[in-house]
């Protein structure tokens, strides 16, 4: 048989631990503020709705962070997740480089968001918390978090954005396959969505606060995030810690680490602990954040303080964004319409150690369908950013002649998203651009902080 | 970290050999007869749509035929496929049984069907055809054959079920991102389609009429057929080869090996590595067929010559058949809903080497989700009868105080039937069963030929 094409790990392999950044950056992170007094919030203002075993991980600065033995256990039903090199891909695009792809799309919500769904319900069953309460857009952070419920038992309520739970029913009815209650929202059960009945379709920010709200209020209920936050990114680092295992079975290492960004969790999954090796010298890479240029926070927002969610509860953060209230065009990688970004993803990108990238929508679904007919998987609408990165990468190897080492994290599979790939082969795709006038105004309303050094 | 759960072989260990049962059967297969003559049909009868080495598998007497390279080196984009210890699901029984399942669902098309769609292009490719035509009713059959013919660059246009084509779109959208044509049949495009123009929802039998009249006037053009005859069970045997490696590894030995049964490849493929043993005295292992209690063929079919289409112009086919015209309630295990079987499976079952279950819809459905909030996967409607039949095997253990070793096969994942999770969580899943009269019906109107002793 030809050389290798998938590198597999045993399930013995399935790391033991975490890696957290925040012991190798230069100095402290900054930190958020609390919307209240615009001063620095502490463990205490996150207590209501997290448990502290998650606020230790999101505030520590220990290198390693041990993962559970129970959590482990349940990786196993995914993990270790695949690596492949992309032969059939290299051959057709005619390049020298070398293209490897990490796939998460195995995990049974298909996606990375599971990684961190379940050591989140873990942390939570252990706090003695017996509910957990989360939004969704078009569902895939809400099936996965339905998924890691429904393993340890735990009852899970999920706020669906309304115009998503009213034209994509299926993701929505994984979510009850696994056993949790999803609600429309705006919906009648807490004050934030009955002040908000007059916008029926719904929004990201209205269903955090409904979310928000559920767990403040209960005390047998907390509140669960999908990305963004450090611990969150944190427990992503185990698609890095495979693919570096995974990479020395390769023989190879890569020149270019490339993952598309929303929120940040699955960029700083794979990249954190490649970016470890490149902060203690060991390593020279090239890291490309790929985000849509419908939503170029990271290539175009500003270095701000500004709140998490739209209407303003959660505590600021420091970020890129693009203004809290912007409303992104309507893509189909709904997993990169976000305002703002995870403050460290945010951080390594002000550093420079991080380069950004914006790709159009439909150059992405090309890249996708390049994939797909060559290497088989039909990617997500955002996986296909990193798709579009990589393809462009090997092209330009293969015009500087140079073998260059590409790896990419395919964070999913697009089996709810064919109606984006129907529309892009009958050429009825829009290609939006951001609306500079309206970045403008919204970053005008950013709210009165301290400047970022 | 705990006892193992997931049995992974790596690429090298991709079966090197199908495995062909007819050499270990006692005496000659019986021969499938012309529709013309009812005379014994010849490899020249199949010589206009099926190149000539499938036709020679078709009929082949060797126990092994060796795979191509060119088959394994695209069988390495998901193959061999992960073996795991279904160690939560006991739990939740509360069984002494260790059960055991091989997950076909990782393919790029989700289920089993690509493992012979590969070969069947390739060898294709070799005959000098350049384009492929097939049916399909919900869309797995068509979306594996275009994948496949995508890796080796031929055409291949799909013929699909109108109904299928109006109301599941997502499947069509596969099999055009993978660059195959679809035709909503009856189409314009055959003398068949035209002819069936006051049947405007069409059926399978129409579909399959258009694509055999497609690849049998154009000598560009063959046709593929994705499950019933002996080379596409033989195909399916990577299966059942690459399960023995793995319950070697897992130290363990099967006393139930289970699938489902619509025209009989997945159950062949897993059953067939293991009925050799069996013939071969080297094994006693209980093979359970489990098919839907809408569709009993094998557990309430007539043993009989019939043809494997509805209109009538197949080859009649030595096999259990409920009618060649029966039409069986729309469950929503849409690849199971066959009139007849595999003629290998029917003669097994005849044999009693092979036993038949059948299930109603619901009971699947229950089985399905218990699995779903256990081992994470949300199955196929298809093999949630597979489910079914360990889960009862599981507690049937229990209740003997018995370690059994129960394996089955999950063919594939259910990311498009969540419509009929839906509706089994709402309460409104239709349970039919056949009709008894209209089965008498269609029997009564069974071609004439000869008895099957």
């Amino acid at each position: 048989m030809a050389e290798p094409t998938k590198f597999l790990l045993s399930e013995d392999q399935i790391p033991t631990e975490w890696i957290n950044l925040m012991a190798d950056l230069p100095g402290p992170p900054l930190p958020p503020l609390s919307p209240a007094t615009m001063q620095p919030a502490g463990p205490e203002d996150l207590a209501a709705i997290f448990p502290m075993s998650l606020i230790e991980q999101e505030v520590s600065a220990e290198p390693e962070i041990a993962i559970p033995d129970e959590v482990r256990e349940a990786y196993r039903l995914w993990r270790p997740t695949p690596m492949f090199r992309a032969r059939r891909l290299e051959r057709e695009l005619d390049t020298p480089a070398r293209i490897y792809y990490k796939y998460e799309g195995v995990s049974p919500a298909g996606s990375h968001k599971p990684n961190t769904a379940v050591p989140q319900a873990w942390a939570n069953k252990q706090a003695g918390i017996t509910r957990l309460s989360t939004e969704t857009g078009a569902g895939q952070w809400g099936s996965s978090l339905a998924f890691a419920c429904a393993l340890f038992g735990l009852e899970c309520e999920v706020f669906m954005v309304g115009s998503s739970y009213d034209q994509k029913p299926y993701r929505r009815s994984m979510i009850q396959t696994w056993g949790a209650t999803v609600h429309r929202s705006p919906s009648d059960r807490t004050e934030a969505g009955r002040s908000q009945a007059s916008h029926p379709t719904g929004s990201l920010g209205i269903a955090i606060s409904e979310a928000v709200e559920i767990a403040a209020q209960r005390e047998d209920t907390n509140y669960s995030l999908g990305s963004v936050l450090n611990h969150v990114l944190l427990h992503q680092t185990v698609i890095g810690v495979e693919s570096i295992a995974q990479m020395e079975l390769a023989g190879d290492e890569p020149d270019v680490v490339i993952a598309c960004v929303g929120g940040g969790s699955n960029f700083g999954g794979i990249a954190i602990p490649f970016l470890r090796r490149v902060l203690r010298g060991e390593a020279k890479t090239l890291f490309i954040a790929a985000e849509p240029a419908a939503c170029p926070t990271l290539t175009r927002g500003a270095y701000r303080y500004d709140f998490g969610d739209t209407v303003g509860l959660t505590p600021l953060m420091p970020m890129y964004t693009l203004g809290h209230d912007f409303v992104p065009p309507p893509v189909h990688a709904g997993g990169l319409r976000y305002h703002g970004d995870s403050p460290l993803v945010s951080a390594l990108v002000k550093e420079g150690l991080v380069e950004a990238r914006a790709y159009r929508q439909n150059t992405c679904f090309a890249a996708a369908l390049q994939f797909a007919r060559t290497e088989g998987i039909i990617a997500a609408p955002e996986s296909s950013h990193a798709i579009r990165a990589a393809i462009d990468e090997a092209e330009a190897a293969r015009e500087a002649g140079e073998a260059r080492v590409i790896l990419f994290n395919l964070s999913g599979h697009g089996d709810f998203d064919m109606a984006a790939y129907d529309a892009y082969l009958a050429g009825n795709l829009e290609d939006p651009e951001f609306s500079e006038a309206d970045m403008e105004a919204a970053l005008a309303r950013l709210p009165q902080t301290p400047a970022i050094a």
